[in-house]
């Protein structure tokens, strides 16, 4: 194996790390060697992958997903992490069981885990309730292991909540490392975090508050943009401002993309609901109402129309720096005359970025796995070294 | 790898099994060497496990389950004894495809199990067709091998029918083998296994005939209680009194709660649908008659409402021995004032045995394994012992 | 290991084959040696699992699965075949998630196939969209890999399109080869694939049209019979016309099922949608037409009640040679008088070959294997040799 491989390794070794049997439920309760430690593992495993080295460390084992939402990409990687890890994938389908919030999740959570290693839960449904389902989960797991219930403790990893979404915006930041070549490299760099007009209503906060909760962390210039009225969470704006400030970097929001846009390195348009919306959908949708439903939509979706010309177009790619930002999108984007009528992005411009985006989104499988294996192994850079020692080919060569 | 281990693997040697290829629907078909063996086996797996010892036996195969119920924990018990044999899962969803009665129930066995090595089923829904179910399924696929369609005869496990729950029941046992020390200990304990008031109706009666049908094979002392009209299935009442007279046991029915708790060691209080009930209802599904279901809710909904103090209360447990008996139950419990307003359970009295309840759990996916390598390793001893001396790791240690 | 199994793997060397990152879709775009090649694999793959040896050829990595329509038989084949080579299967479900034709085809391909070796799709539900469907995720995901998106090419396999059922069809040819002794000894043989009555509609064209277009290659005499109204697609005829030609057998159309039947070393009855029809009820399902289809329903009902005799009786079976045709179907079969009150095949027929479509249809999961194997590996032989020479047990010995 290559040096490259052992560097890595050693680098990892050096951390100061306390991943082992803690979640990663958001990225700003992580410190930095943490965040760090997560990215090394990931791109020793993608390394590991292309050089076609088995990285299973489980023989057995189950990786449990909990999806109270539709998804197809971060399935696949929850599924691709496993395999990668040596775990069987099981799924706890709410149509065809029942976990609620409440009393039974704490059984529901042990019921589910006698042999397994990590539970993937997205749950990005309702404000307030995403984050506080895999808070329980965790400490009902952690309970269960106390008492001798559990063999052992599985990591609960966020796979999008209400807050934040970690391993979409850990896979951004590998790219963006990736692109400029080292996290150093993106010290900084402005990133324009923005919202773009969808003819759709109610996409989660989670990307957005996930770009600016991590990298405000990066010494990067980050520039949140929205219209009136289509604010994220507060608190997630104070923490993005108090880490930009510790970080050396800067935090601003502003009402106008052009002035998000102007001079950045990088830009991520997306749409999303206004945190006011998300609060009375919440309520609504708790309620059974609806009718109040309807109304919101329809409300919503006339609120947005207004923006309609928050889209990502060439003359505003055209005063990023030297026209060249990186244009990035946690997919699918709503392409205009493409996917919709209109859109978040024009059609030139993505498809000019459409590899770009690609490659952004392939580190997911190997930041979930790399989560995975820190939580479960306290010494993870021993293990890393076991795996790349013992050498099995992933695959036959023929 | 300890003595204790080789030790139970010398035990299992010893004893005159024919699991061989038969498969496990009712436990009262097996003879006790058969019971003594699975019990090793499932207590072999899990220290095995506990030991980090990789029990894989298979490299490849499918382990096909067919719920035709809703199912959380047997689902994912029987994932994770697949996962730790070494076999993927399938799940044969009727709603995407079609497994019916009668002529075709053949073909699809065969189909499925090409590389199949065990087929899991729960079907408890109509009266009188579970078990036919599956003794069908295993009817087709011992034809299908003898013909020479099938390279190997999956073994077919009950995972819950109309009339047993052999998984659930032997896992309950284990957790009363590790409480009270040993099989033999249980000799003159009593049992009270009772039904107990649940805001729901048509819950399955494969739990306590289970139970029945199986501690009355330990020489215990067996109390049945139900109020009038909550029998079970009366040819079930009659094996329990033969095994119980030939164990030197006791098999008892009472009308009262109290009676049954009275001096008992351990209690087991759980709401069950009345036996014509389940008749009736096999009937109006079968027909579709859904108008005569609705009424057939009503009317039982206010049967059960007349019993209502058949509840597990502490008064109750003060009446067990030294007011110290085991409680047990199968999860999940309708608790008074936590899952429902009034339940099964007092709530004090559930929570000072959550984690027992836990604990009796965490034998299933070991029973699934244990029933499953029995069915198909004519010398399951010295498989074991090939997997003891082989002694891979579960997981890399670091 | 025997000598038999190095000598399939040296004729296997000696093939000129073109499959290697090449997708098998349609097998009239295969060469012969590509055919050949692959039920060298499939019968190596199945000749392994008998004798005990583990296949798999990687040790992680996952097996897609699309099915836009209901299946059974080939699910599990596509899961066994999974199994053996060693990957995970992860089904696409598009009720959890949006795969479409058209421009998110390409994103979602790629966004599934990171750590992917194989997808396998079913679509045969629209004539015209299945094989393009199919074509579009191939030409996606060997962009993807192009672009280094993807560290692999996923196999691309049809599980059944609009046009062909490879998999189906090798599989028989692979059931044939072993009832005759041989592909030469196939040469001169006659097959009737025939329609017949079924008392549903809309059954796929792919069976009659995948048979045809395979077995005409064999030098063997196809006939292909069906009521007036219900030819297959006229390019498939035509490309049976041409191959018959060019190996030296022959292909003829005819209105008889008796005609059919005469002298035929082998019949294929089953029943399926005349071409108009499916090409109306495809326009009438996009359109969202539901008093067409409705309409279309009973307007084909009432056509296909016309050729209620066209079904596979003793009495055509006697004019077969010898009055012993082997009698061949996909299942499930429509039996008269078991699964329908008249259907394809006389009940006295199905039984006397029931076990002979059991062999038929266990090749499936090896013929699916061998794909992938072909597919994934530059020399295939050089695999397998090494994996004979592993000589790993499948399960454990005991």
């Amino acid at each position: 194996m290559s040096e490259a491989i052992y560097s890595l390794i050693d680098q990892l070794g050096e951390l100061d790390t306390n991943l082992h049997t803690q979640d990663f439920l958001l990225t700003w309760e992580q410190s930095e060697a943490n965040l760090k430690a997560t990215l090394l593992v990931a791109e020793l495993l993608e390394e590991l992958y292309l050089a076609n080295i088995d990285t299973r460390v489980f023989t057995s084992g189950l990786a449990v997903s909990i999806f109270r939402d539709n998804s197809t990409r971060t399935r696949f990687s929850f599924a691709s992490a496993a395999s990668a890890l040596g775990l069987s994938v099981m799924d706890l389908d709410e149509t065809k069981s029942q976990i609620a919030h409440g009393e039974t999740v704490r059984e529901t959570a042990n019921m589910i885990s006698f042999l397994t290693q990590v539970i993937g839960i997205r749950d990005d449904m309702f404000l307030g309730e995403g984050h506080e389902y895999m808070a329980e989960v965790s400490k009902s797991v952690r309970q269960g292991h106390a008492e001798g219930v559990l063999p052992q403790r599985p990591a609960i990893i966020n796979l999008q909540c209400d807050r934040d979404h970690p391993t979409q915006t850990m896979a951004d930041l590998m790219h963006l490392q990736k692109t400029f070549g080292s996290l150093e490299a993106l010290r900084g760099k402005k990133i324009a975090m923005t919202w773009a007009f969808s003819p759709s209503y109610g996409k989660p906060l989670s990307v957005p508050q996930g770009i600016v909760g991590l990298m405000t962390r990066l010494g990067m210039d980050v520039s949140l943009a929205y219209p009136e009225g289509y604010g994220i969470m507060p608190e997630i704006e104070d923490i993005a401002r108090r880490q930009a400030s510790a970080s050396g970097g800067s935090f601003e929001v502003t009402g106008s993309m052009a002035e998000a846009f102007d001079g950045a390195d990088i830009v991520y348009p997306k749409s999303w609901a206004p945190y006011d919306v998300m609060q009375r959908r919440t309520e609504y949708l708790r309620g059974g109402q609806n009718d109040q439903l309807a109304t919101l939509e329809t409300e919503c979706l006339a609120r947005n129309d207004q923006y309609r010309n928050w889209e990502c177009t060439e003359e505003l790619m055209a005063q990023t720096r030297d026209g060249k930002a990186l244009y990035m999108h946690c997919l699918p984007a709503d392409i205009t005359g493409v996917s919709c009528e209109q859109g978040e992005v024009a059609a030139s411009v993505f498809d000019r970025y459409r590899t770009a985006t690609y490659h952004e989104a392939k580190h997911k499988p190997y930041v979930i796995a790399a989560m995975t294996l820190l939580n479960r192994f306290e010494q993870a850079d021993r293990v890393l070294r076991q795996v790349v020692e013992r050498g099995t080919p992933r695959q036959l060569v023929g």
